[in-house]
């Protein structure tokens, strides 16, 4: 299996899950095309194309919240991918674990409190 | 939060990650218009709109396979759901538990062993 043989969308893009290898928590959805997907694979590191800015991106570049790739599975059509992680930090640029941490069936308008591992692993390396 | 503020695409679709809520893993990667979101909260089963065939479908209407629904979690960019379900049977249309059975890394080719929850427990079902 090669790269080629992905189906990218008109655009030249493909769904990425992004998956906690750990927890199988989803933190992210964001989309890879070609070029971002050759880069994760070389680095190590996601990478992917950001649709508003039309640009590559390194996941963490800025925040330091980085995400090492366990490993990069496609589906049936193989026209999506999820990409195993091990984050380094929040997910979600509003600081949260995962970027999907409201109900559209539980809350009525209230965010849901999102899962803090990051605060319990803080609290935990204190303690001990 | 009301299903008019989610931001569907040009084509009037949001990506839905369908994730197993027992055990967390991802079943597959498919596609909602407003109506079959509709149908799925009404319903409590999976509605999708078929890109392809451009109709709405219900997951399992003729496998069986259906997919009830627990919750349905958006995004920080209201442009991707979760919909978490308890699934009745295989996901993928080749009848496996998960579409995404390949790895991009680990293997060359090679289609990994997918995991068969399934059949381990038509095989427990048959010992007890």
């Amino acid at each position: 299996m090669t790269i080629d043989e992905l189906n990218f969308d008109e655009k030249g893009l493909i769904p990425a899950i992004v998956q906690d290898v750990q927890s199988k928590e989803i933190l992210m959805l964001a989309y890879m095309n070609q070029e971002s997907l050759n880069r994760s694979l070389k680095t190590g590191e996601t990478w992917f194309y950001s649709r508003s800015r039309q640009e590559l991106w390194n996941k963490g570049a800025t925040s330091g919240n980085k995400q090492q790739i366990a490993d990069i599975c496609f589906d049936c059509d193989k026209d999506a991918l999820i990409v195993k992680v091990i984050p380094e930090g929040p997910a979600c640029h509003n600081g949260s674990y995962s970027c999907f941490s409201q109900s559209l069936i539980k809350d009525s308008g209230k965010p849901e409190a999102s899962p803090s591992r990051f605060q319990i692993i803080n609290e935990l390396e204190e303690t001990i």
